[in-house]
């Protein structure tokens, strides 16, 4: 048995509660595996007083988190804060600059810094890993950057933003409109301090970036995914997308076309038989396509603080075992730059529209259709008591580009009554 | 970068051509991500001159896979070879001592050695490792080892062979019996050489033996392993599974209880709209509960060329990374000797059963039970034309034991038309 490794952990939410439970009561458990005594050695948060729920009276503590990062008694600086930038970046630089390793769950900073730190946690030769900041407890960094080194990835999918897919599963199942469901994930704590991260779409992007820097060996590239958010999908959208055997989930894409890497997080139909489909409440799951392997397929949940620090351990585990990695699979100066694909594969879509009810509305909207180039598979009018018509149709395979064109013509007709809502049906089989 | 790694391998069966195959495709993508060259010098087969589709003729050829094992130039033995003895743990054995890394996909020679192996391999400072072994190209071996070793793990469960849920599910499709599918496997070569392996449950247990040693920190006990195979499930019996919700699957499970560590591989009844339920064709499904994960639930192909030599590789990666670890997660040195359950979990029972057409009949067998301590939930006695008459019973939970104690006094009473069919309706919620 060799010196304890010592953990600093900055930001003692649920997450770092959870680590240092994790630490407590495992400690014979790691020490097996590891080799290693594992032993928390200090903290950071923001409240010192706050009832956490554990004694702290045994770590000593900072309220600088860069502080923490530089103390000689840590070998590890696990942070936990969050935010693309502030204390949580200089909190991490820091600790790099002083020879400690890091283990995060920050997918924020990450996505947006994420290839600047590897640069300077590979120079320093320390460790950089953020098993946990995706999907929660599944290990899919691993998965990908290790269990899957032998082979080319076509393609990395999933849901990763337990929060929607708690929101659009519980709309479907309880019958409720959207702000129903936002007020009551809210309520339950659901939500990032700033919402529009989860229902927007942003947390879930920051995750498929970096997943695609890892599948495709590309500098990360946040700003390289198209991102739609849930806020737009209805209760009608959700039952009509069940009428025709789909549901809707906030689903992350990102392959490699010969146009490129195309990445894109947007609520799409799925059929509602397979896994991706029958995927409740925050459960999180990701899809690994590989040339020799073909699909894996991952679920567990995405959040929470047994999954989270299960996946930050998991890290300090392989720290303990000596297990030395680049940050992104490969040395980052290898990493390619992003090479974004111009045009995303087209596929059949969803679009639900209220049209005026005037004579001819509906032959105006298909005719713009047609002139983008596109062609109805299904269309339908449905009954109604007002001035406007609810109108839902199925394209068949169609360019994004060529959708929105068709829509922006649908809006010098007249007829439209508010903007029409345009879901991809997502056809990869899963 | 570093000096190449060479590899040997020992075996040119679909998987050592796939492993081949993925060396010579992804040359540049493996130095990438591991920072070595990695390149196979030498081979060994039973034929040589085989037409396997590939070249061998850049590489050295060895007829003795024990020759092959000690070469100067292999710095990885590579064996997919199979047995659990003969020549296959000979050069593994021969790979250890002269200081080589195995890398292999022999579940049958580790499921009976690996403790041994594993002390022979840390003594001598090498690396065995065994990915491929279990549940084909699903990185489980490494999410349960490296991705949870935070974890206390309370349940290992998975389908683990794919040739059984290849019959199972086919068998339920065409409405085929089981002999029928089992000779269409037969000739799609889908089955071992010994295809007792497969149907009768050993392959798959071999498989639950090794994911248990690293889930619960104990030497390997393929012989604690309570094993049935599949070759009783008749086509009644997965339709009347179906009526009653279910679907049969080879199901292991392995898990901790206080009465010790319960292991055991046989067919049993899942709801059939679960994950489990819904596994198709040779796909393997490898469940992980961990007691600060929670449920991690794992899918892919168990077998084939192209995913079983994506694991190879992956152990070839971690090792070309430096990547160290004990061969069962933790020093074998410091396994626990296994200690087995004296009795399993009591669970619910699917019990079929012909009985002669005489007055009494069902209530003897009902009788049986009740003295048994089993209460019944549904029983029913279907149509029948001729002078036996299928009785369909489900029961409450029950120990297993006393289950065996009824079905033993049932054929005291002389009613019963050949043996019953007993399955266990695996409750646990997946």
């Amino acid at each position: 048995m060799t010196t304890t490794l010592r953990l600093g952990i900055a930001g003692l939410g649920t997450v770092g509660v959870g680590v240092m439970r994790i630490v407590a009561a495992h400690a014979d458990l790691l020490a097996r595996r590891t080799g290693r005594e594992i032993a928390v050695t200090a903290v950071s948060a923001r409240e010192r007083g706050r009832d956490r729920g554990i004694d702290l009276s045994a770590h000593a503590w900072e309220d600088d988190a860069v502080a923490l990062a530089r103390r000689d008694d840590v070998d590890i600086f696990v942070e936990l804060i969050g935010g693309e930038d502030g204390v949580a970046r200089a909190a991490v630089e820091a600790a790099i600059d002083a020879g400690k390793h890091v283990v995060t769950a920050n997918k924020a900073m990450l996505a947006v810094h994420g290839h600047a730190l590897a640069e300077r946690a590979e120079a320093a030769g320390v460790a950089l890993r953020f098993e946990a900041a995706v999907a929660g407890g599944i290990p899919c960094i691993k998965a990908l950057s290790e269990g899957l080194a032998g082979n080319r990835i076509k393609r990395v999918m999933g849901v990763m933003n337990g929060t929607c897919n708690y929101i659009l599963t519980r709309m479907e199942d309880a019958g409720l409109p959207y702000d129903t469901v936002f007020a009551e994930a809210h309520a339950l704590g659901y939500l990032e301090a700033d919402p529009q991260l989860d229902v927007g779409g942003i947390d879930a992007a920051h995750k498929l970036a970096l997943l695609a820097a890892l599948a495709y060996g590309t500098r990360v590239d946040f700003e390289g995914v198209a991102i739609e958010g849930i806020e737009r999908v209805s209760i009608a959208d959700i039952r009509h997308a069940a009428d025709l055997g789909f549901r809707i989930k906030l689903l992350g894409v990102a392959q490699m076309t010969g146009r490129g890497l195309e990445a894109r997080m947007a609520p799409c139909l799925v059929p509602a038989k397979s896994p991706l489909g029958q995927l409740q409440g925050a459960t999180n799951m990701v899809v690994l396509d590989g040339d020799a392997v073909g699909q894996i397929v991952l679920r567990g949940a995405g959040a929470g603080e047994g999954p989270t620090a299960s996946a930050v351990m998991a890290d300090v585990a392989d720290i303990a075992r000596g297990t030395r990695m680049p940050v992104f699979g490969q040395p980052a100066g290898t990493l390619a730059r992003p090479f974004r694909a111009t045009a995303g594969t087209p596929s059949p879509y969803y679009l639900r529209m209220d049209l005026h009810d005037k004579p001819g509305a509906l032959a105006k909207i298909a005719a713009c259709l047609g002139e983008a180039g596109i062609s109805i598979d299904r269309m339908r009018q449905y009954d109604h008591a007002e001035t406007v018509a609810p109108v839902l149709i199925v394209t068949h395979k169609a360019a994004r580009a060529s959708l929105d064109e068709a829509i922006e013509s649908m809006g010098r007709t007249g007829v439209l009554a508010g903007d029409p809502v345009a879901l991809r049906i997502e056809t990869l089989a899963v």
